[in-house]
This record gives structure tokens, C-alpha cells and sequence, in this order.
């Protein structure tokens, strides 16, 4: 390729849902380029996923420090800003992917890495297969990404690992909490969790205890059809033998039929249905069968932006695979993604590897049959031993009066050279 | 006092709802006393709180190790139980505070300790009362636990500072979240935290704003009547001028009535009125009103049991309080309570001083007027110098498999001299 004469530019953007570590890989990246210079250029960051790269709205990475490029290694969140925007097939979307082909062109990206998860996989290896077709010279490489953990050839996911410790963090505390009030208060604690269609971070919480004794008790998986009547005499029995019970449920999970149950219960003032909430719809359920009183609380968001308890494994992956993508494309390797692969669990080695776009895009990994105890309401040995690493260590950020000391960049934009773009 | 010539023992006990800092305090008291052997017994702690000491229901503490007892500084929750229980007056149940000194007879008990907010304080100060009228020669001596912050003569209550890190650093990090989704997904993050009677802990997220731009934008105080035409201007003017809002709002949140707004809106399956989730109240009337996409998040007891980000400063003190408790208590202060006393806000520094029973009990104390801003939706510089020192610094406890290392102490009852007491 003639374009590697001269040093081409990076494009670099940030894709769905963000984690505690997607700006570990995004520092990862930064700092493997800019090592790379002058084999590489400037690294652009689209604002906001790939509507920035649509827009052409880019950020000039190389305007921010390189202290400030290191402290994205402990910052939560999309430093770039994300988006929730997939792009159809080439056939459908034509003049989007010509119309990336030509911001790509403008400003001479001879590299496209896109951080996100199936299907952000999905249209990095059809922006590979457009420039391919247009011949215009591009190496894509996808950085892995997504608390759901569900993405395939890779042991496990960037952002799992610290949403992981962060949920088995707080169901262990308020284990210890419930414990205290439930001889005349509290005897029911449900922490609901993430997962629309996978329970693995429902799993992660299983890691607080340490005995069948010890919080949570009870897991409530979306693979797992509800049973009201075996669920309720878990509960109750749970009670009756510790004197408490606490629960961790997953957002997807559903009843017999297949509906969610967060799509069913209540209605509010306005008489919409309510979306979310089954941590109270399961704990009001206890209460009116059982009459326990409850406490319930309702993670969101703070799960997965909790980088003041974040996963050392996870943060260093992260980070690692960023920097293997532009190894990766350094060394011409197209439409692949860097992943993670598990050499043994005990003690915890792993190193990275490279699966092909095509084989990653668009298939769901689903937790193994295997990882969920006989009777629904655990996990197994096995899955433990898969889980256990991944949350391993801490990664303190920097405090600064007393709370974490995160970055916010100046995120200058690049000047436009084309007219604008309607979506 | 003739009891003075023979060791006498220590009744401790944990009262109310639990914090991430009151076994610091219990670390403290049982240090304290360990090291004043011989002049002080052994430690008994009451189990689940005032309830074991009325069922002569007696924990021996020195049957746990040193270390253990030294692990009890970075373990949350109520490590021999806790309860929600109130003596009335002497007059009205004067059975139990009766029953209170028979057992504390039996057992040779001369230093009473209870651990707990305001009520507490009252009931330490009647039981000194009755021990008294007896001819019970016993000194009570209160220690001061509250996440509500709420006890007058005490510059703050151990257990709120470490809230106040919590939910400070929690909407620091969801505002990083939201700021990255916001472009085209949720604008909108609420959370909901606690508070019933005072905002407190609503002005303590406040913290993590560095500026008017950065989360959270708007703070809805219990003190402040919800204005919902106000409230939504505001609301429409930060995501127009941010693209994003982020709300901290208290439990206790209440309309121009008085009615709480957790009371009033939504109506479960069952047709149950619910309690709770005002946070989601407030996120759905944005959402209908102005369109927008929300999350919410409910912290619940993960605020006041997240030992893994507790306060240094508050760590520091409820050890210290609780040192202090027997330090009063060898000195012959009977009826006292050991409080923070304030020496300067910048640099921060604190010393231990003492506080009657009697001018503390039932006494809530209120956030000052000055404390919230004109608008009624942010805290005032004074509220910050106020409560910055409060979140200062860290004191991460051990890691253990990328967990919280905490203690389960063995809690070996006394053997019981006494026939049932029916409550």
C-alpha cells in the first residue's frame, strides 16, 4: 500500500453502553500510538461513537497531555461520548458507509478502531468490507467491550470483571447489614442487577459468599423461568434457618411464559406500565406472601461506572487489548479483534490472542448450562472458578478531596473539510 | 463506690440502623477496655442490641482474638446485631428498665455502653436514671451513630461521612456514564438516597460537582417543598445547556402539603400504595412531561454498609468516640456522650469532647437554612466547607480474592442467671 509511506492517521471510537474501563483501552490505544510515531499519525477520537465519525465531528487526541491521556486508565465513562446508533447492512446503508469512507479519506485515517461489543464488531467488519470495495486502503480493528460479558473467542469481556466486583462488593455489605436489623427490622435484602438476557452478572454476585450461610441466598437468573411457589419457599425457608434472606435478581428475568416480570407488575400514576423495578416487584412479592419486611436497592448505572472499586484483572486487560489492536494493525492485520484467552484459572494466567471480525459480529455467548446450580437459585463450582479471576485485585484511583480524581479532556475538535452530512 | 475495688464488666450495645463505622466505634470501646485490664472486666455486647440485653441474650467478647477485634474497624454493619427498638418512659415500662438492671446485677455490670442515634441516647439516659433510683451503682455512657447526621452538640455523627464519600463518588461516576450516553440515549439520572426528615446526605452528592456544569446538576432536599413547574424549567434548561441533567433527590422529598411524594404515586400490582422509589417518580414525570430517556438508581443500604469507600476522617472518629466512651467511663462520667467538636474546617482538625445525655436526647438537628442555595436546588459554599472535611480521605479495608475482607466474630453467649423476661 502506498498510504503506509507516510504516516496515516488513527480513528478511534467508543461504542454502546460505556464501563469503568472502556477508557482503560482508549488510554491503551493512545499510548501504543503515540509510542508508534512516527509509523503512525495523529490519533482522532469521533465524539460520540460513530455519529461523530458520520458527522464528522472528531476530536484531536493530540492536544491532550500525556498525563492526562494516562489518568484515562482510571476514569469511568466514554471519554469521547458513545452512542447507541448500528448501522445496517451495506446494502441498506449505503451512503452511510460511503459517507464514512469519505470523512476516513478527508482526513487520511489509515486505521479504524472501534471499541464496543457485538455489534459494534458487526459494523467494524463492514466498514472494512466497504473500504475494501471502494479501494480505499483501511485496516479496522475491534476493541472488545461490554459489561454483558456476552461476546464470543474471547474468555471474558472488558467492563464484566469491575461490574463483577462491584455488585459481589456492595451484596456482601449489605449482607453484613441485613444481618444486624433483621431480629425486629429488615429480614429481606434484593440487590437488582444488569442483565438483560444473561445472567452473568446475577453470577458475580454469587462470588460474596463463601458459604450457603452467607449473602446472597438466592440468584435470580433471566436463563431461569420464575416459579413463584419454589421461589417463595426458598425465601421462607432461608428466614426460618438464618433469620434473613437477601437476593440478587437480573433485570431479564422472566416468567414461564417468557415475559419479563418487570413488564408486568405495576403501573404508575400516569398508568404506564413501569419498566424496571423487579428488585421491588420480587421484594413486595416476599412481603405480600410472606409478610418479611424488605430493603431493595437498584444498582443501574452505578455498576457499571464504579471505577473506585474496579478490577485490577479487568483494568489491566482493558488496557492491554488496547495497545494489542494497534499492534495488531501495525503489523496489517484486518477486521480482527484482540481478545482475551484464559491459560488457567488457578493461578489466574491469560494472554491475548485475535479472533476475526466475521466470527465475532453478532453472536451472543450465553452462560454455560453448567454455571447454574441444579435447583436455579446458585451458581457452580465451575462457574466460580470461571468467575473468580475476573475480579481480582484493586485498582485505586487517585483521590483528591476525598473522592476519585477523574479526567475530563478538552476534546478540541478537528477542523471539517467536507459539507455536511444528514443522517 | 465499693465496686470500684473489683473489676466490673462492660455491657455494649448497638442500636438502630447500622453504619459502615460503628463496629470502628465497637473496635475502639473493646481496645480501650482490653487495655484498661484490670480496672475493667470483661466486654459484653448485647445481641441484636437492646433486645439481648432485656433477654439477658449476653455476647462474651473476649473470646475473640485481638485481631479479630482489630478487623472489626474496617467491617460493616453491626457486628453482634442491632435493633429497632425503643424504651418508653421509665413510668410507662418501668418492668423493662427493671428487668435492664437485673440483669446488669447479674452479671456484675458497671459501665453500660449504648451505641445509637438520638433515641438511644434518651434510653442511655434513663437507664442511668433508673440505676440510679435502685441504688445501682452503674455509669452510662453514649456513643454517638447516626448516617442521619442528626444529633445536636456533636460537629457530625460517625457513619454520615462515609455516606456522604458513597453517594458523592457514586454521582460522580454515573455523571461521567450518563454524560457519555447522552447524545443519543438517557439524558436523565436520578438517584435516590436516604434521608426521610433532613438532606444531609442529598447535599453530600453535591460534592461531586466541581462546577454548575458537572453532575449533580440538581439536589431536591426533603427542607424544600418540590415545586414540580420549577423543578422541570430546571430541568429542561440543563439539558439544553449540557445535554444532560443528574438529580440526587432524598427519600424523604415532599410536596407543598407535606405529603411525601414516595406516598402519593404509584400503585403496585396488588393495588398497594408504594413506598419508596420517589427517585423513580421524579424520573418518570420527567420523562412524560419533557420526553426524555432516564435511569435511576436506588442506593439503599449499599450507602450505609459501603465500608469498601468509607470516609478516613469518619473511620478515625467513630474509633476514637468509642476509645472515648471508656476513657469517660474510668473517669466516673456517668450519663455523658463523647461528641466531635469542630476546631477549624481548612486545614481540617477535630478533638473529642463531651456532652450530657439529657441535652442530647430528642434533640434532631436540622441542616441549617444557609446551608442550601437560594434556588432551593444546590448547597451553598458553607455546606460545602461544612461537609468536604467529613469525606476526607481513604481507608480501604483488606482485599481478599478481589473482596472486602471482613470479620464474622464467633458471638459465644454468656451463660444466662436469669429466668425468661416476656417483652
Amino acid at each position: 500500500m502506498a498510504a503506509t509511506a507516510i504516516p496515516r492517521n488513527v480513528l478511534y471510537a467508543q461504542s454502546g453502553g460505556v464501563t469503568a474501563v472502556i477508557n482503560a483501552s482508549a488510554c491503551g490505544l493512545i499510548e501504543a500510538a503515540r509510542a508508534a510515531s512516527p509509523r503512525i499519525g495523529k490519533v482522532f477520537a469521533a465524539r460520540n461513537g460513530i455519529l461523530g465519525a458520520l458527522a464528522e465531528d472528531l476530536i484531536d487526541t493530540s492536544a491532550e497531555s500525556d498525563t492526562d491521556i494516562a489518568r484515562l486508565r482510571h476514569t469511568p465513562g466514554g471519554a469521547f461520548g458513545s452512542c447507541r446508533y448500528k448501522l445496517k447492512s451495506i446494502d441498506e446503508q449505503r451512503a452511510q458507509y460511503e459517507r464514512l469512507i469519505e470523512v476516513f479519506r478527508a482526513h487520511d485515517i489509515g486505521y479504524f478502531f472501534y471499541n464496543g461489543g457485538g455489534d459494534s464488531m458487526d459494523t467494524a467488519n463492514k466498514v472494512s468490507q466497504i473500504a475494501e470495495r471502494l479501494g480505499y486502503p483501511l485496516i479496522c480493528v475491534g476493541v472488545p467491550k461490554t459489561v454483558d460479558n456476552d461476546l464470543p473467542l474471547t474468555d471474558c469481556c472488558p467492563g464484566f470483571g469491575s461490574v463483577a466486583k462491584y455488585v459481589a462488593t456492595s451484596m456482601r455489605e449489605a449482607g453484613f447489614d441485613v444481618a444486624s436489623m433483621a431480629r425486629t427490622s429488615t429480614k429481606i435484602f434484593v440487590l437488582e442487577v444488569m442483565g438483560r438476557h444473561a445472567g452473568w452478572i446475577t453470577a458475580a454476585c454469587g462470588l460474596a459468599a463463601q458459604s450457603a450461610a452467607e449473602p446472597p441466598h438466592l440468584l435470580l437468573f433471566p436463563e431461569v423461568a420464575f416459579d413463584e411457589v419454589r421461589f417463595l419457599a426458598r425465601v421462607k425457608d432461608c428466614v426460618e434457618r438464618y433469620d434473613y434472606c437477601t437476593i440478587a435478581v437480573s433485570e431479564g428475568l422472566r416468567d414461564s411464559a417468557g415475559r419479563f416480570l418487570s413488564d408486568m407488575g405495576t403501573r404508575d400514576a400516569f398508568g404506564h406500565a413501569q419498566l424496571g423495578g423487579v428488585g421491588q416487584i420480587v421484594a413486595q412479592l416476599i412481603k405480600d406472601r410472606l409478610g418479611y419486611k424488605y430493603h431493595w436497592a437498584l444498582a443501574d448505572y452505578l455498576q457499571r461506572a464504579a471505577r473506585h472499586v474496579a478490577s485490577r484483572t479487568d483494568v489491566e486487560q482493558a488496557y492491554a487489548l488496547g495497545r494489542a489492536a494497534v499492534d495488531l494493525a501495525l503489523a496489517g492485520r484486518n477486521a480482527v479483534m484482540p481478545v482475551i484467552e484464559r491459560l488457567s484459572d488457578s493461578p489466574y494466567r491469560w494472554q491475548v490472542g485475535v479472533a476475526a471480525l466475521k466470527d465475532v459480529a453478532n453472536i451472543e455467548r450465553k452462560m454455560p448450562a453448567d454455571f447454574i446450580s441444579a435447583d436455579g437459585f446458585g451458581i457452580t463450582d465451575a462457574c466460580r472458578a470461571y468467575l473468580a479471576p475476573l475480579i481480582e485485585g484493586e485498582d485505586f484511583p487517585p483521590f483528591r478531596d476525598g473522592l476519585p480524581d477523574y479526567v475530563r479532556l478538552q476534546n478540541l475538535a478537528v477542523p471539517r473539510r467536507l459539507p455536511d452530512f444528514a443522517l
